[in-house]
């Protein structure tokens, strides 16, 4: 205990991924990851502020929470960082109209955000929406701007379900990259600032966090 | 016409593009493109040799010569150049067994290939094949590969059909480099032993062709 209070000093925050952190994913609802229920827990019991940062973008927030929830863990909406949330703040704040390539999951968190005559193409992980259909129709939305603007939520490889591998929105927000000639702007985890919007939720400073 | 025999002098073999240069495809079987069908008699009649070389990955050589005689070009099997067959080559010298990522109507052009527990994955334009389902299971197959092997029937873009822009391979081969951290062997043009094939086939070497 003394060596994990050394590793601990000065901190003042922790912020904690979801998926393959606290638990596996799957199609029935997923699985704790062992250990995990019980040191959100005890974060909480403890004098550290906690916020949750994820890549999720097949579910909204809400839908996410719920289902942590059911798991048995101490969550609630307001301490979720992800990046369909931050990406509507930059929707509005750069009168930006998406197009949206994103999962039915995770579309009420669009809701409040302009569609009409698209300036722009938000990509998430879609999973089985990831037709070729509609990876042409967003391909095409973008060819037809005169600078198109590539919004993807996270830049992911793979994730793991428990029923095997699975490819991320990554792969396709290179696919559009390239078929484009433009460069994706990410929202979400590596994006520093992405990190810093969670940290600032907390009031914590990057220096006092893990 | 002196100003086409000086740029011809010491031109032996032409090489020919098909899809946006002889014609432009579409659902119902594609258009010629004004001129060509003369073009391609003119040269047939002329000292010079003939190869057509194409990135043509969503037809079998056979249907897409059929193809083109009903739009009455001068053409026959033998005259093609093409990466399937290009790609077969490569899989018998290298004892490769692939998964199929391929256009259901190029199937035939790798009907002597064994594809029984694959070691690699050929991909070419596969169209409304490229499901979300249809890209994990070729992502799975080479991340379960010690030394995962990706050959990818050209690299293109984009293309253009008659109702517009359509995803190439190009854009589904760099997600699948992305997921798997790995890079594409490409068979097809730009690959300069792909044009050295061609120019093979006709007996003529690369300063002689244009």
């Amino acid at each position: 205990m003394a060596e994990w209070g050394e590793r601990l000093a000065g901190v003042r925050g922790v912020l904690l991924d979801i998926s393959g952190v606290l638990y596996d994913g799957d199609a029935g609802g997923g699985t704790p990851i062992s250990g995990s229920v019980e040191a959100v827990a005890r974060l909480k019991r403890s004098h550290l502020k906690v916020r949750f940062c994820t890549n999720e973008s097949q579910k909204s927030r809400g839908k996410l929470v719920g289902r942590l929830r059911q798991l048995g863990f101490d969550i609630c909406e307001e301490e979720v960082t992800a990046p369909a949330p931050a990406a509507c703040q930059i929707l509005k704040e750069q009168g930006l109209r998406p197009h949206l390539l994103i999962h039915d999951e995770v579309r009420s968190e669009f809701d409040q955000i302009d569609t009409s005559n698209p300036n722009c193409v938000v990509i998430g992980d879609a999973g089985e929406a990831f037709s070729y259909q509609n990876m042409n129709k967003a391909f095409q939305v973008l060819m037809e701007l005169e600078k198109p603007v590539l919004i993807s939520l996270g830049r992911g490889r793979y994730y793991k379900e428990t029923s095997g591998l699975m490819l991320d929105v990554g792969g396709y927000m290179k696919a559009l990259e390239y078929a484009c000639g433009i460069k994706a702007e990410v929202v979400g985890k590596p994006s520093p600032e992405f990190f810093k919007s969670a940290l600032r939720a907390i009031g914590v400073e990057a220096p006092q966090a893990r």
